[in-house]
């Protein structure tokens, strides 16, 4: 167990196993539909619920318990993951938090942290609530899209916070890192949503804008018929349920705003570069963002081993867990032994920007 | 034969097969490479030159002739593939026209072609110069990324032109469908620039400046940590040779940037849709974008079949060719026979704006 005594009655110790411990979710959808099989296949207990009578009826046939209302799928459940439509997460995190036992972790997959967290803050559950994101997704959506091998090894952002949330964070890193073999990214609500307007937001925004104005073009069924890899990449992410989409963006709206001035910024100096003809700027420009490119396949991690102890008000563990990811690095570790909780991380090496000159 | 006399005394009959033809590939890099290899195991009498000697020495261990002089990998050839860098094409068309024999076909493979088929035109070349595009490629570079099926079933841009050209690109139709399987897009030069500054180029622009404003945020490596598929889809592009893709948007400049203007405007509508949080229209722009990408993987196509007469002017026969490409239609077969040639075309079903209200 954690050994803070956050835990409910009946949530199994960490490091024990997680197989049998009691997991609903909420909103069973392309995420959490694979969320749901995982942790089926895993030999947790789950039970699974959605709005949708159809997909209730869907999960079933897939032998996994869907009872008709969201209270009776939570009920007795030592972790929840909440996965419907993000502008619904304000709403439900509140009804799960009083229909499931006080010692019940709650989390959620949604895209943007900052206001989902705040929502738990202003219901008094930063106790038990750990945001999180898990960083994959499809153009599909929906149940039958789902699948258990969706997350495996995913990046998988969780939000630590001191006092007693400390241990329902070290729980559910483990139970993550156990069942999906997750890379977990511990980051505090803001560090992620930034990260995450230039990860994944601003991407969508230039897929969209790059898809669109070929709709609108006067030659567009040439484009498309010339089409080949860099259109077909750019544009993958435009097939995005459009809804989906916008509720994203609306969800992290300054960040992605202020990021998206950033990269329009860089597009102004290659636009000017071109204008210019001014062979070497533009080159030099494109090989700079080669080089981000290239971090992206080519990096490396060193292992560290860092130890805390497990009680007390956790500053100095969370501090180190949130520049552990605004630092690029991940957990791949963490054990509770009597008075001390053990963390394996992964930092890139060589370190960036934020570590050393470069 | 094409049947209007444009073909030198040595080229073999068109619908007679291309085994023993004799081509020549000039720049033996991804590209050309690729050509050569396939080319070689089509049955061609293949030479290969590249100004690297190195490049020649590995094109010798693939059981390709490669002398150590363009003039000679080209002299006495029935087709020349120019495959090197875009900036080279003006000064090697030439000196490859004076080197080969009078009837051999000449082609290129740079992703622009107003410049290069302008240069064809200042030194006399338009009877056989027939400007051409594979649109294909991959961040790689070098002969030894290469490889035989690069360009299997690629889109492959051909430039017609009227009068005695038409009998070169006729030929050279028959040829890249049967030994490439390609789909033979006829553009005029001016088409093709436009539409490949939105399939190609603006994407490559996009793409650089995403990489290059994450390479320069505060939070580089948590942003390279999160990427998942809307980042590493939208920066792929990004890991091409710098220098090369500066040469691309080079020769394409006016084209690029007009074409880029189109994109920043819809991504200006998109941003100011979120800046306003108006929900509805910025659903709509990512589901009229959405509907663009649809067209990508979901588009049907109908079968046409066209003759002309083999002889005359021409001037209907590269109308109708220019139209189907810029319609998103491409060729699957050419057919010279007596005194017709036949054309197999496949246009987009049901046609796009430019034959029906949208």
């Amino acid at each position: 167990m954690t050994g803070d005594g956050t835990a409910g009655p009946g949530r199994p110790e960490a490091g024990g196993g997680y197989a049998g411990v009691r997991a609903a979710v909420v909103g069973t959808g392309l995420i959490g539909g694979s969320v749901l099989l995982r942790l089926r296949d895993a030999g947790l207990d789950v039970t699974g619920w959605d709005p949708d009578p159809a997909t209730r009826e869907h999960a079933r046939r897939q032998w996994v318990t869907a009872p008709e209302t969201v209270e009776e799928a939570v009920a007795g459940r030592d972790v929840v993951f909440l996965c419907g439509p993000l502008p619904t997460l304000p709403a439900t995190l509140p009804l799960v938090a009083a229909a499931s036992p006080p010692g019940c972790v709650l989390t959620d997959v949604g895209s943007t942290k900052a206001e989902v967290a705040a929502a738990a803050a202003r219901h008094g559950l930063l106790d038990r609530f750990v945001p999180g994101h898990p960083m994959a997704g499809a153009e599909s959506a929906g149940l039958t899209a789902a699948a258990p091998t969706l997350l495996d090894g995913a990046a998988w952002v969780l939000c630590p916070a001191a006092g007693p949330a400390t241990g329902a964070f070290r729980w559910l890193t483990g139970l993550l890192l156990e069942v999906f073999r997750a890379r977990v990214v511990p980051m505090a609500a803001a560090a992620h949503d930034t990260a995450a307007a230039l990860a994944s937001h601003v991407p969508h925004l230039l897929a969209g804008a790059l898809a669109g104005a070929v709709r609108r073009a006067t030659l567009r069924d040439a484009v498309l018929a010339l089409a080949a890899g860099s259109f077909r990449d750019g544009t993958r992410v435009a097939g995005t349920p459009a809804v989906r989409t916008a509720n994203m963006l609306l969800g992290n709206r300054e960040r992605v705003l202020r990021e998206l001035a950033g990269v329009t910024a860089y597009l102004d100096e290659l636009a000017d570069a071109l204008r210019s003809g001014d062979a070497e700027r533009l080159t030099a420009l494109h090989a700079e963002a080669g080089a981000a490119r290239e971090l992206l396949s080519g990096r490396a991690y060193a292992t560290r081993v860092r130890d805390f102890p497990a009680s007390g008000d956790h500053a100095d563990e969370v501090a180190w867990l949130r520049e552990l990811g605004a630092a690029g690095g991940h957990l791949g570790g963490c054990h509770v032994r009597a008075d001390r909780v053990a963390y394996t991380a992964h930092v890139p090496d060589p370190p960036g920007p934020r570590q050393a000159a470069d």
